[in-house]
């Protein structure tokens, strides 16, 4: 197989990745960094070409692969990480289910790519069944988004969708600030669509009155990262 | 009194700066970015400069605080956002007290200040009485910690120490993958030290000597985030 070499930033091909690192594709393509979390997509048939700086052990490995190879400099700017530790990042494509499930988690309006690769990464510790963004949430295709989720992107499936084209059939459970403590819900009746909110303003107005209000009990500070409080949810109400 | 303006990257203030954001400080002082942190930490009397790019409602509000305006240049390069959204940085300083109480959570070489900040914010919503950071972990002082603490670190006791040092008297859990699973221990006996691990590595082996190890269960995928795992632990052992 032939290599290609790219060490311009005119280069047709490297303004295609910056555009994908930015979460924009009309083909569903993202992109992966670090050789475990591309090694990950390759045992889900995920990968489809790979980009690194140089030959090394890692990149032998996917010889079956489409591989082009670039300068450091523009690495970089394709690059989620500020070192250079990772070398290798992959182009992957993931087929996307509409089933949701009878467990799915729902995230309204989320920004911060973390929050969102995190809570997907949860979501599949704790055995829920999909995972839909709002369509004003972060980009599932964001490399960030990829990265924080560590691999469970390929596992769980996941769409943009709005709240209001897929609640019909399910029971809406909101998690707020206010709301049932849920140490008095032992169990969420299926299916169900959990929903979180934005980190600042929570859950959109108009979709409060869809079901139940849940929140955690705090001690202190009310206050608490959305990741953190999904994963307190996700434990809470997993199945086992 | 009369305001700076400063609009070189030669000026030995912006030097100062940049230290600053990386973390170092001779003095203890550390920045905190964004008009809410900046009015946490003036209401907590640990606002000691004020930082911005132009004169706004919000500076007006810090009329005994000496301030400095820097160029919009100067003021990305010491800002943590990539937009100008937020146009006001805080130079604090707080006191540490080594009164560690009976509820103390240990971070154990964590490397993301994005973790650290928001299990520093966890501990506070959950009613822990200090952390401590590992003296191999991101320092306290880095402003994305300070960011994603939202503000908790002028509330909580927090200081850089090894666990060795500190575990004296106290009972000792470890959060591992394996040991104990969390659903079969009610509670912490006090006082005690709550460990956490790298994100990658989990906590350094010669510690797992010092107590009792604890887990959470998970249905799938065997991996959860740092913030996230005690996001679980501190919510199932936070004191009412």
């Amino acid at each position: 197989m032939a290599f290609k070499y790219i060490s311009s930033k005119e280069n047709p091909y490297f303004k295609e990745l910056i555009k994908l690192k930015k979460g924009y594709s009309a083909n569903s393509l993202f992109l992966v960094e670090g050789k475990d979390i591309v090694f990950e997509a390759y045992k889900n048939s995920c990968l489809k070409e790979i980009i690194c700086v140089e030959e090394n052990d890692v990149t032998k490995q996917f010889n079956n692969i489409k591989t082009t190879y670039i300068s450091k400099n523009l690495y970089k700017e394709i690059s989620s990480f500020q070192s250079l530790n990772q070398k290798i990042i992959g182009i992957c494509k993931k087929e996307y289910s509409n089933n949701l499930g009878k467990r799915c988690v729902y995230l309204d309006n989320l920004q911060d790519p973390g929050n969102v690769g995190t809570i997907i990464r949860s979501s599949l510790a704790f055995n829920f069944s999909s995972l839909v963004l709002s369509l004003d949430s972060v980009s599932l295709y964001n490399s960030k988004v990829i990265q924080a989720s560590k691999g469970a992107i390929f596992h769980l499936p996941i769409i943009h969708n709005d709240l209001l084209s897929i609640c019909r059939g399910y029971n809406i459970y909101l998690t707020c600030i206010d709301g049932k403590d849920i140490m008095e819900v032992d169990k969420l009746i299926e299916p169900f669509i959990l929903v979180f909110g934005n980190e600042g303003k929570g859950i959109k107005k108009e979709y409060l009155v869809l079901g139940e209000k849940l929140k955690i009990n705090m001690s202190n500070f009310d206050s608490l990262n959305v990741a953190s409080a999904a994963a307190i949810f996700l434990y809470k109400y997993s199945q086992n």
